[in-house]
């Protein structure tokens, strides 16, 4: 790509570096700031630096949060025994959407992954396992990706604390709510045999 | 969607009104941000600032430019009395590409579309009908897209300098170099045949 400008071509060579974005799309998002008022760009840019300069994460799960405690952490009708163990953020954003967890969360900022460089001493693992040896976890709930790098990750964090004798469950693998059958791949299929329920417990929610 | 930060939340939403770019996209690339260093962000939010802050337009063509008259305006080895109708930069960048072109451009900044509420005087139309009562064009080459908006622009344009009595071209529609005939549209299709060129022009290039 030729550009007429060096100041658009760097505005383009930075904005290609998300993730996601290539130059043609990169291209198209500048040129639309350019045709909007420069309000709209000081706007853009104030939330992204004012977001990442001042943003801070919540010093007992490692969720997103404005201050030191995050809102979940703090509500005193939560069961603060039980854990969910998740990547990041969104994944806690899904489940609060459900409306069906009680506990805290604990959020790890990622998965072991070899192949991007990212080991255990990258994800907040020692602090997990620290609270776990403090006795203040029943339970940990393993709410990863279902891929080879979530489960290394449960694997990994379930041998920090196989000796301290708490319960660690897994989310159910199964056929998604209004699939059907024939079209579920096979492991997803044999593990929802196996790991089969108590009719009644099918008609909870 | 529920954030536990007001920073993150704002930064999604002003993201998220880029074109193309819904909320989830905007939170992707908000935690990809916040996942790398600080100085990633800056970079991008530089960027963005300086070229909205600081660039100009060609005072001849209006394309973007860093300097007063684009390189293009100022190549005394291009016909500058052939110029080339473009609704935006990009049309100019394709049709460089091509190495096909040897006038000038005019870039209109968008097409006339009362849909979205653009009107003639929304557009570069004076200069260019200016330039046209100065007797500095021969030849006007139409590159707009092929659309109602882009055929009302050409046609519009066509209006306010036919009394002048230049050259008033639109780049040729047909099959695409490489299409196969049964797939083409009818209405190209029919174009291709009544615009049919003297078969040695299509050896030329």
């Amino acid at each position: 790509m030729e550009f007429s400008s060096k100041l658009l071509e760097n505005a383009v060579n930075e904005i290609s570096q998300l993730p996601g974005i290539g130059k043609r799309t990169a291209l198209r998002l500048a040129l639309f700031l350019l045709r909007n008022p420069e309000d709209k760009t000081t706007s853009l840019t104030d939330a992204l630096r004012k977001m990442r300069e001042e943003i801070k994460f919540c010093n007992n799960c490692h969720n997103i949060s404005d201050v030191d405690l995050c809102e979940i952490c703090l509500n005193n009708n939560r069961n603060h025994e039980i854990v969910c163990v998740v990547e990041d953020i969104r994944d806690v954003m899904a489940i609060e959407n459900t409306s069906q967890f009680k506990g805290i969360y604990h959020v790890l900022g990622g998965k072991i992954s070899p192949m991007d460089g990212i080991g255990p001493n990258d994800l907040k693992i020692d602090t997990l396992v620290e609270k776990v040896k403090n006795g203040m976890i029943k339970e940990i709930i393993f709410a990863l990706s279902s891929t080879m790098e979530g489960d290394t990750t449960n694997f990994y964090i379930f041998k920090q604390i196989e000796t301290y004798h708490i319960t660690t469950t897994t989310i159910a693998r199964g056929i998604a709510v209004g699939d059907e059958l024939e079209f579920a791949d096979e492991i997803t299929l044999g593990r929802s045999i196996v790991n089969r329920i108590p009719f009644e417990n099918s008609l909870k929610i």
